[in-house]
């Protein structure tokens, strides 16, 4: 049904019915417009910039992606872009001049709205990836001496320019944080209480500089729809919801690719170039390489034994990717519940000895397996070297994959560093130098 | 300061002063009550279920994990836990019994206040993962021809029971869902315009029987702070943004788990037992290691090969983990982007053909680097059969990584499933073959 009213909106388009356009395309969701305005030509998009107003428009825009904003933009009269940006919320603003060279920055700084230029100014001296980068200045702040019949008047006033209203934080005369209301208590109240009767002290706030990812870790712990940000106890900002949202799912996204050595990207797969992707590939592929020629450097050790018994070769493949096998489920349910706050550094004696024990019964039954195809493939001797193989190598591949995340975390690097290939890769090295260890004793005897 | 103050609070309830115990414990978020709780001995448990309310308690109930509530109500005197059931929200109650084994389930339904039973006997029939089961049913609905002060005078009677109030779905007479009214709407309207002049009509609301996952996707689309749930047109429900997150979580995780073959562990990894994750993480090892048979056997079909040039052995742990790793590189981009929805399906040509150049990149550059090395081990001519494998194995294994994702999502399978370990496997055995026929190839002339 959507598909089919998308296809009418656009032939309105193509035969420059303004009225009914606008009727029917500002009738969608935000949202939905975004996604349209994502399919349109050139030539239609100019169409769209007469066809709505800069302030119809500001919030199409503010729903973009940064690469995509950057584009669109630099198709926009300066003057219709200097209103989209007056019309749009502050965070959004400066997400965005952030994003831009600092010339076209300063120009448009200059042009626009003078009052907002010089919040959003403020907010670009927030470092990348604090709670000063993600939160709104616009929120309405009352007073703890207020009575409820005065926020409902004040609310009136602002609300049109407030991101978020559901929770209401309170100051007192020296502007420090001192309490929150919830618009549900405030409707609740009588009319003539004080705010201070009614506001919760126990009110759970952030400083400007902390990192993202806690700022929406305790949004998600406490179920807040928006979290206060202090700076010096001075209430500065507000982080709402669905930011967090959006901060959460650009690090969830940087730990998948982390977990499979791709360098953060910073921009949509689909539309990243060639050569990006190459930049954000390569370096880890090679640094992988140079690992394992240690794997070969192992087995150039044992040349003797492998021309010996040739055989062993067969199992050189199963044996060491299992190992790494082991190893990356290790390290990806450790990284994970590290990320969730599930489990912490102290943790990691009493995970260790359980892991023994998994890895332990992990590595005899696939050990079991193995030995009879060794069986098969050369002999009781052959099975039983590979059987010990496959137990140790297990065994060996679990704790190095759940103890690099701990130790990666340790010196403050991402756990999420531990990845898939590079356990694969160390635990390939263990594998060659183990398996034929143990074939060069047990055969030569 | 935190650990500093539940020092005090333990040893408060050490010296059993259930007054001060009270005063300081009740401070607390009701999500650092469930902290510290998690922390005391049976003992000290057994105080704090005499010194709180099951009103109390029952707050600190709701943010236990599900194996945590199980846990803790086999030690709650059956009067007791009856209450605490009676005060909490229904959602959470059927999320509850919906874990007990059916007689202890029908037991608390038949003691439990009736009303709220009927209600909580209706959302556990809601099959698991569906919008259903995670909605709340405690919402508050309003009426097309409702005043703006009529309904705050119902906000006012009901707020204490809802569990969401900033968005009022408007039902007509036949109670089918046709508007949406936020309460920052409500704040501003005129107290005797009706609703049904201030709502919007474009109220977005997904079906009773919708996947979960599609309902925290909408919810983080378009920035709701909640979603209604209905059934043949007519409101039943609720998703709010917190049980969205809670799902969002969830839903990660497994695939953060199914990325390295880990089965759904769907309980806490900290407490999860030797046996249970030996099960959850066997039989995929098992699996793959029926998979590295055939690479095995790829290598046994060139054994003649080896034996001649044994040098070529060095080389081979190299080259097929580069193949994996690279694999492993372009399923992940994959499989996060089919996630968030930011590629589909149809999108897989066009990716397909830029996957192909940007391995042809990667794999050249990896080749340049090994043919050093084949240059230094082994001369000339394998330092050419080394460069040209490279270059082949690095090209499959990415097309191999990128299209398994697609390949599952087309066949309703989570593209998730194609995991590291498992591209990994297959792209050694193509691995195999590649490398040993291109050196009987160029070797034996």
């Amino acid at each position: 049904m959507r598909m089919n009213s998308n296809r009418q909106i656009v032939q309105l388009l193509q035969d420059r019915k303004v009225r009914k356009f606008r009727a029917r395309f500002l009738e969608l969701h935000p949202m939905d417009q975004v996604e349209l305005l994502t399919t349109f030509s050139k030539e239609q998009r100019d169409q769209v910039y007469h066809y709505l107003s800069p302030k119809e428009f500001a919030e199409i825009f503010q729903g973009l992606e940064s690469w995509q904003q950057i584009e669109i933009f630099s198709e926009l009269h300066v003057s219709y872009a200097v209103e989209v940006i007056n019309n749009m919320y502050l965070d959004d603003i400066a997400d965005f001049l952030g994003e831009l060279p600092k010339e076209t920055q300063e120009l448009y700084l200059k042009k626009m709205n003078q009052q907002n230029a010089a919040e959003v100014k403020c907010l670009l001296k927030y470092p990348e990836q604090t709670a000063g980068s993600v939160m709104t200045t616009e929120f309405i702040n009352i007073k703890e001496t207020d009575t409820v019949a005065t926020v409902f008047e004040q609310l009136r006033r602002e609300v049109v320019d407030a991101e978020t209203i559901y929770y209401l934080y309170v100051v007192n005369q020296l502007d420090d944080l001192v309490g929150v209301v919830s618009l549900r208590d405030l409707i609740v109240a009588d009319l003539e209480q004080r705010i201070v009767e009614i506001m919760s002290g126990r009110v759970v706030a952030v400083d400007v500089n902390t990192d993202q990812k806690e700022v929406t870790t305790l949004i998600k712990r406490y179920d807040f729809i928006a979290l206060p940000v202090t700076s010096q106890g001075k209430l500065v900002g507000v982080v709402t919801v669905d930011d967090a949202i959006d901060v959460d799912e650009e690090e969830t996204t940087e730990d998948f690719h982390k977990m499979a050595t791709v360098s953060k990207l910073g921009k949509s797969l689909k539309e990243a170039g060639i050569f990006f992707l190459y930049r954000k590939r390569i370096s880890w592929l090679v640094l992988l390489v140079f690992f394992n020629i240690f794997s070969g450097a192992g087995i150039a050790f044992f040349e003797d034994t492998i021309s010996a018994h040739i055989a062993l070769v067969f199992f050189l493949p199963l044996l060491i990717d299992s190992g790494g096998n082991a190893g990356s489920q290790s390290a990806t349910l450790m990284i994970r519940a590290l990320a969730t706050g599930e489990i912490r550094i102290r943790d990691w004696a009493q995970l260790f000895v359980r892991e023994i024990t998994v890895a332990t019964l992990l590595g005899a039954s696939m050990g079991l397996a193995v030995s009879l195809i060794g069986l098969y493939r050369g002999g009781i001797e052959i099975a039983f070297v590979v059987a010990l193989s496959m137990l140790t190598v297990v065994i060996i591949g679990s704790l190095i994959g759940m103890s690099l995340p701990f130790i990666f975390s340790r010196f403050k690097w991402d756990p999420a560093t531990a990845s898939a290939p590079l356990i694969t890769s160390l635990v390939d090295m263990m594998g060659v130098v183990i398996y034929f260890s143990i074939a060069t004793w047990l055969l030569s005897i």
